[in-house]
C-alpha cells in the first residue's frame, strides 16, 4: 500500500480493508505487509480490535474479521430492509429456477451483491454475499445503471470499462446502447460477460416511490435458454419491490 | 450510556454500537446522546466514518451503517465459510417445512444468527440476520451449549438466566438436565421458551474434527407437532457438517 493513513481511525479501516474474499484471515506480520503500518502499531490497533471484537483470533493465531463486524452490517438498510423483504421472493425463485439467484444494489460504480441463494445443483459462480462487480460487466449492473442518476451514468461512461471475457461490453458506445435496451425493456440480459460459461438476467426492484433500488437475477449456464427464466426473474423484482411498497 | 470510551477506537464503536435493530437509524444528536459523546466530538468521528463508508447519510439526514461494514462482515468465518456452504441445505429445509430455518453460532452466552430463512406463510418470530439471543432460552442455544467447552458451561450454568415466558428455563439445575438430554438425544426442543406460540427443533452442525460449530434449527407454530419436523432438522444438519467436512 502506497500511503499510510494518518489518522487512527484510517488506519484502523487499513487494517481491515486487508481482509478480502481471497484473503480472509491473515497473520499480524502479513497484516502489517499489507496495510503498510509498523508492526508495533499493527499490534496494538490488533488488540484493541480484538476487544471490539472487530477481529477474532483462530486456533492457529491467524485474525480474521469478528462476528460484530458481521452483526454491524447486518444493520445497514440493504442488508435489514431490503434483503429481509426479499428473501421469500428469493427463496422462491431458487426453487422453480434450480439455479443461482442474487440481489444486488448499488454503491458508486460496483454493484454489492447482498444476497446470493444457490440450489445444491446449481453452476459455480464467482460471486457471494458483500462481494463487488463493475456495474457494466453485469445484469444487475446493467439494470442499476440504466436506472441511475444521470451524472453516475455518465460518471461510468466515462471511467475504465474493465473486459472479462471477449463479449464484456468496453466500450462507451456499447455501454450507451445497452443501457437504452434495458431502458426500453425493463430488464437486462448480461450474455457471457464475466465467464464465458454463464449469462445473466436481470430486473429491477422499486421502491415505494418507484425508484430502482436494487436489482435482482439469474445466473445460468450458458446452454439454458435465458427465456425459460426471465418471466420468473421479472415478476421476483415486482414482488420483491411490491414488498418494498411499491404501487404499480 | 454511563462511561465515555478514552480512545477513539473505542469512541468510534461507543458511536456504531448506538445502532441496533430496534435502532437502526439516528440522527446526529441521537447518536451524541446515545453513545454519550460530545456533540462535536460526534460530529467529527460521523465525519472520518462517512468517509470510510462505515456510516451512510439517507435523504432525511439520518444515519445508517454503511454497506462497507456489511461487506466486511460478510468476511466473517460465520458468514464466509459456515453459512454460504450452509445455504443450499437451509434452502432445502425451507422448501420441505414451509417454516423458518435459523442457522447459529456462539459468541460467549449467546448466540448469533448467521441466517435466518423464512417461507412466504411462516409463522413471524422475533430474531434475524446478525441478531442475538442467550444461550438457555433458545433450541440452537442448547444445542450450542451442551457441545462447548466445560468452562462455557459453568458459565452460563452461574449467570443469571432470563425468563421470557412462564416455560422458560430459568434456574441452573433446569438448564443443566436440559443440556444433558441434548447430549443424549443429539438434538434439542425449545418449547415456547421465547413466545407463548412457538417453539424450535435443534441440531448440531460439525465441522472436520467433530466439533460442534454451528446449530441449525426450525422454528414452528406450537399447533405444530416437532416429529414431523426432527427428522429434517437433524438430516440437515447432517448435511450442512458433511459440507464442512465431517465424516461420520
Amino acid at each position: 500500500m502506497s500511503s499510510v493513513p494518518v489518522s487512527l481511525l484510517g488506519r484502523a479501516f487499513a487494517l481491515l480493508s486487508v481482509f478480502t474474499a481471497d484473503r480472509p484471515s491473515a497473520t499480524l506480520s502479513e497484516l502489517s505487509r499489507h496495510s503498510g503500518l509498523p508492526l508495533s502499531t499493527t499490534h496494538r490497533l490488533v488488540r484493541e480490535l480484538l476487544a471490539h471484537r472487530a477481529l477474532e483470533r483462530d486456533r492457529d493465531g491467524r485474525f480474521w474479521i469478528g462476528l460484530r463486524l458481521y452483526e454491524l452490517g447486518a444493520l445497514s438498510p440493504g442488508a435489514l430492509d431490503l434483503r429481509e423483504r426479499a428473501l421469500p421472493y428469493l427463496e422462491d425463485l431458487v426453487e422453480v429456477t434450480r439455479h443461482n439467484v442474487q440481489l444486488a444494489v448499488r454503491d458508486g460504480l460496483e454493484v454489492v451483491y447482498v444476497e446470493r441463494l444457490s440450489a445444491v445443483d446449481a453452476v459455480s459462480i464467482l460471486t457471494r454475499m458483500g462481494s463487488r462487480m463493475p456495474l457494466h460487466a453485469t445484469g444487475v449492473g446493467l439494470v442499476l445503471l440504466a436506472f441511475a442518476p444521470h451524472d453516475v451514468q455518465e460518471e461510468a461512461l466515462a471511467a475504465p470499462l474493465k473486459r472479462f471475457t471477449s463479449r464484456t461490453i468496453a466500450t462507451p458506445k456499447a455501454l450507451r446502447t445497452a443501457l437504452a435496451t434495458v431502458r426500453r425493456d425493463g430488464y437486462a440480459i448480461s450474455d457471457r460477460q464475466i465467464e464465458p460459461i454463464t449469462h445473466s438476467v436481470a430486473a429491477p426492484v422499486r421502491g415505494s416511490s418507484g425508484e430502482v433500488v436494487a436489482a435482482v437475477s439469474v445466473v445460468v449456464p450458458v446452454e439454458t435458454a435465458t427465456d425459460t427464466v426471465l418471466p420468473a426473474v421479472r415478476a421476483c423484482g415486482r414482488a420483491i419491490s411490491r414488498a418494498m411498497g411499491w404501487r404499480s
